[in-house]
């Protein structure tokens, strides 16, 4: 199987992010396209890969799969262990990432996933406070059930942890305070191998998009 | 297999509609619980259901698996028949379905489903105009290529189906000029005898949303 994995900016690209990492994961051979996001011909370059002219996109020999959580579907179903095993354990496992997929978008644009940057914020946002207490509400529950089973949100690794490793990222760069059982496992996600080539690779970028720079230039900053 | 769905009004909420028509079409028998949206007590309520407090949920013996997407993949895997079985076309379905359950939205917040509701707009959001013509090169593409293999997205009903099926409510209420290759996609989804059921059933009850019936008053609706 000859896999192509069209990617954004490492530096910045949540969506990308996350198939990248079940792939590794899965230790699949891949070519890995990148086309840097926000430049002028960046929709037409996308429009090559797939209808929507988003990243990321999976060639196969077949065809061309867009969006993030139909691209892990489709690996798992085609190499395996990518949801839990058991089928009350992968419902709730699709139950989150399906969550992460559709929503926290709060979280989305005011923490832009940026591999660089390590500020320390102020919480003022109330609808971004009930949503980062949401996310860290999920990783307690999840670790306090699976936590003899293995490090990650069900025990063993899964898609789960890929949709919410760019999460982890953000809470890392913008200080966001959490427990000892949420540090444990936000830890455990960037000891990941794959995580810290994806990391250094993204802080080696030269490429700057403005759009995720909001906090750049900010001593003090309150959300 | 005990079912329960818990949905939201039939006259404005698309996230229930997508599940529900999925377990019509498997024939499944579940009980059915509505908990009637923007209320004082809404979350409240949901929240006994589960952790997120939204609809859909469906609960089963074991669990309670919220978000549509979610339920989906949970009973095609339970009862089949919810996939094209294709492996390919099944990729495609997911990412035209994923891209639905994260998506579009434009089309969400300026033309909100409402069964009771039958007006005609002016479009001129650049915005809505673009969603507008993806959706309609989805529904294009597919029936181009599935024509002969049944009425629906990919020939035979499916979840990608059960996702655009609030869409075609929508275009039907705020009269989106289509061709007649949508247009017969169209007629195909609302003469389904639980489409028809839900819109009956839909237009009967006595709650109001206010903010879902932002166009209701106007005469000349500009977008």
């Amino acid at each position: 199987m000859s896999y192509t994995l069209v990617i954004g900016n490492k530096n910045y690209s949540s969506w990308s992010l996350r198939p990248w990492l079940l792939m590794k994961h899965l230790q699949l051979n891949f070519t890995e396209v990148k086309v840097p996001l926000y430049q002028a011909d960046t929709k037409q370059q996308l429009l090559q890969h797939s209808p929507v002219g988003q990243v990321p996109v999976l060639k196969t020999q077949d065809t061309a799969i867009w969006d993030s959580l139909a691209i892990c579907e489709y690996l798992t179903e085609q190499h395996g262990n990518g949801w839990p095993e058991d089928s009350t354990q992968r419902a709730l496992a699709r139950a989150i990432s399906c969550e992460m997929h559709s929503g926290f978008s709060q979280i989305r644009s005011l923490l832009p996933m940026n591999c660089r940057l390590r500020i320390a914020v102020t919480l003022e946002s109330e609808p971004l406070k009930l949503e980062i207490e949401r996310v860290l509400s999920i990783w307690k529950t999840q670790r306090q059930q699976h936590g003899d089973a293995g490090d990650f949100l069900f025990g063993g690794f899964s898609v789960a942890d890929c949709m919410y490793a760019p999460v982890v990222l953000r809470f890392e760069s913008y200080g966001i305070p959490v427990e000892q059982i949420h540090r444990d496992y936000m830890d455990a996600i960037l000891a990941l191998p794959a995580m810290q080539v994806w990391i250094a690779e993204g802080i080696q970028e030269n490429e700057v998009i403005s759009a995720s720079e909001i906090y750049a230039d900010t001593e003090e900053v309150i959300i």
